[in-house]
């Protein structure tokens, strides 16, 4: 069995000295590693220097840091193998930075009225000739484009791999989670999401519901209950093929 | 003798899940310290969790995230103690995320006219019930505004110690960063500002110019030389005193 996870959290340069990154320690996504690597799996996986590393043998580290990163270390290992899961546990950003511009900036831009206005703050801050924005402004206006959803390519690389994918929500009630799990599931043909609430994560303590396309929800604990879980049920899917 | 170093870099919240951070990866403000520590100086470090940790001993070390969180751990740090120099080391965010909207929000906002467009955008984003920002929107707008300058603080804090601030610039001419860090040392009543250029930093290879009130000028070329030449200096401004 050959599986590729990803784990951690990208970051999105704002200029050579400041990014914009998710919080993710990379602490499930090595006990994800860790359960697999146990029955003896070869595991590829796409992670950021910063993440804690998985112990085990069979596991390939491929790092990157941006969403642009993931999405072609993604492509090329799914291009070059077949991976019969793959666990997108990783934390990605949905915005990159497209502009940094002063208050000012924005200001003068409005009141020519471009017809696009993101368009127009790029120009503005292109047209800037330090690398570095300077802090002799008040206000800095930072304008972030939508990323590519990473997680709607797996199952167009690679339509019979085993995908799970991740839900994190921030203190909603149990049914909206659900809710969200269910049509991330739909809408990226996911076979299993995992949903979890920031709110019921501290430590090793780590509150997820893995629902499956029968709708199916199987509840866990703690980071390691999460991991055996998903390998667990990932392999029954995989046997049952 | 008993010093105050910071190392790292802060991070500023932009949600539950997403921050700006200033890359830092905390080897500098170590080396500094173990040069420090060598001579059983008392070191109280500044720093954060995901940067790197000096060896040695007499080293306590104090966590912290946000300039805010640096703001008031220094200011308890410095009325507890008596510091005979402070080294600071630490890159700290210019600016904190004061409101994240979506384009609409942005453009509707404008087309009301409001006095202050920052805060009508802070208006704007209190009312979204989520505390996770959606990614249902092509473009997204953070705002932020600007930090209290902490190297300003020190002398106003301790007017006796020793202060030995950094400026980091990316990619100018030498004349001109030593131009930057001289306006930042008589700004701040800094006795050192040590003035470094990205573009010049590379793993262990690190050029630096040491600066003093006299505008005296001292070169170094790696980490360990940059901290051995501000520990001599320090250390023999401490003695002239």
């Amino acid at each position: 069995m050959r599986i590729l996870i990803t784990s951690g959290g990208t970051s999105e340069k704002i200029d050579d000295v400041r990014a914009i990154t998710n919080h993710s320690s990379g602490k499930l996504g090595k006990a994800i590693a860790e359960s697999f690597a146990k029955s003896d799996v070869m595991i590829d996986m796409i992670t950021t220097r910063h993440a804690v590393k998985p112990e085990g043998k069979n596991i390939q580290h491929h790092y990157i840091e941006s969403t642009a990163d993931l999405e072609k270390t993604l492509k090329d290992l799914m291009t070059a193998n077949t991976y019969d899961a793959v666990i997108h546990s990783m934390a990605v950003s949905d915005f990159t930075p497209e502009s940094s511009t002063t208050l000012e900036d924005l200001k003068s831009a409005i009141a020519t009225q471009p017809a696009d206005l993101p368009e127009a703050l790029v120009d503005i801050a292109n047209e800037r000739t330090e690398k570095k924005i300077s802090s002799d402004t008040d206000h800095l206006v930072i304008v972030l484009k939508k990323n590519p959803k990473i997680i709607s390519l797996i199952k167009k690389l690679q339509p019979e791999t085993i995908l799970v994918g991740f839900k994190l929500l921030v203190d909603v009630p149990m049914i909206e989670l659900l809710n969200v799990a269910k049509k991330s599931l739909e809408k990226n043909h996911a076979d299993f999401i995992l949903a979890n609430d920031l709110a019921e994560i501290r430590g090793e303590k780590h509150h997820g519901y893995l629902i499956n396309k029968q709708q199916k929800v199987k509840e866990a604990h703690t980071k390691s209950e999460i991991a055996d879980l998903i390998k667990s049920e990932v392999m029954k899917l995989e046997e049952a093929k």
